[in-house]
């Protein structure tokens, strides 16, 4: 008889809940999204519903009402009545026995939660301190998949030195982003990421960040930036949908400026929020 | 309230199951190994459990007794009965809200199967056609982890083309190995394959099939293959924990050598086999 075993409990495999034979689990094989809300309102829902749109596309799931998700994270997040919430959700392929390649007519398995968002306050008023890590993930970062190890494993090892972010280095010595944000360098009137490639994922609080950037007068440059360049900058920054623009104020154990949040990146913090409300 | 949505159906977060919290689909945080039985005997079990313990160890996941697990293997494939058997097994670091660092006493979550092998005698008294995909994997392929995505779209991607398997190629245009095979070369009385790098996972039966050669009299070579060296190869051959030797007869839709599996592979095959018994 075909079986299986959770833990040491074995249960015929006809038993099983379809959660344990989630494609998700075996291979990793499902996209993701993540919003947030501020003061009850999401914010940029449509440009992560089209990235969520993408990231299903590029990976060939098929048959997704993309209109009925926006329903479910609608209903979901009106239902939790949290405020200030944060919304993951993942499509995988869906549940079967483990194989490579599937049945094309396998339902796709939705899967959401609503949380409340951590106080991001501190990290927000006294900056951070990253650590570099190589990049160690795949070649198609542009999709937002479950593929996500080489992020935990360069997230750990910042943690391990104290450090809240991990900043992903290519091998040839470039930054790419951070292993959950995207990575700003502010010099002069200058803000500076890398450009979109198959190597980095299209962030869409990144390309707010920019907007905000020009709009207190920084010019954008969109190329990878050295660890010289990035240890060596007047501020650095992050960006991401749970915590919008964290300042960085250590780089591998480096002072950026004087070990405070600068003064730019609390404009464009400040610029960055006016689009939320 | 803090809420979950299983497709249309919200959850209370508390009320979930913990499988839908596990850290092997939000991020693949996870390794896993394959066995399979002989007529009733599982082969290279102490060879799996080993690799199994370096991948756990790779990852950082700690606290798993390994003879815990391989007890767990041996009583599972008792209790399913069945002579040849496949046996897929994982574990994952837990289950917990989803954030890429964890408490470091989450307990790790294991699951395996038992399943009846499928028949590949077609594909090994006939041979199959296998197409090439770029290698799109990370960088840590000697890690064996559940972040498999890119091999699923390589399979999916030779399917389409009617291929019973990927043969991944990296940016230098050489071959590492199959989406879930090792890929040999024989030509004159040279057996062919890459050496074992980040880029590869350290096949066991790889290691079996280099022995068999051996001792059939074929001399190794364990460097990467060029596509024109594939190809032109007299024989190809795939191998991998479920099915063994393979042969391959059609390579992007060239013929290899008369289409027909070639001597060489067929004596190989048979000395692999001796070690099964």
């Amino acid at each position: 008889m075909q079986i299986a075993m959770i833990q040491d409990k074995i249960v015929p495999i006809a038993e099983l809940e379809p959660a344990y034979l989630d494609r998700g689990i075996f291979f990793g094989d499902g996209v993701y999204e993540v919003v947030r809300s501020y003061n009850g309102k999401i914010f940029s829902l449509e440009e992560h519903m089209q990235r969520f749109a993408n990231s299903l596309s590029a990976i060939e799931i098929s048959g997704v009402d993309i209109y009925q998700i926006l329903r479910r994270v609608l209903k979901s997040f009106d239902a939790s009545g949290i405020s200030n919430a944060k919304i993951y959700f993942h499509i995988t392929r869906g549940s079967a026995l483990r194989n490579h390649v599937c049945d094309a007519d396998l339902e796709p398995n939705f899967f959401l939660t609503v949380t409340e968002l951590e106080d991001d306050s501190e990290a927000k008023s006294k900056g951070i301190a990253v650590s570099t890590h190589p990049d160690w993930r795949w070649k198609r970062c542009d999709i937002k998949s479950l593929n996500l190890l080489a992020n935990v494993l360069a997230r750990r090892n910042a943690a391990q030195k104290g450090c809240a972010e991990a900043i992903l280095v290519d091998e040839a010595g470039l930054i790419t982003e951070g292993a959950s944000s995207a990575f700003f360098a502010i010099s002069g009137q200058t803000l500076q990421t890398a450009a979109l490639t198959a190597n980095i994922l299209s962030s869409i609080t990144r390309k707010f960040a920019i907007k905000a950037g020009k709009n207190i007068g920084l010019e954008t440059i969109e190329k990878s930036l050295t660890l010289q360049q990035a240890s060596g900058a007047d501020e650095l920054l992050i960006a991401s949908t749970t915590n919008d623009i964290i300042p960085v104020v250590e780089f591998d154990e480096k002072l950026i400026g004087d070990g405070k949040p600068g003064k730019y990146t609390k404009l464009l913090t400040r610029e960055f929020l006016s689009f939320t409300v």
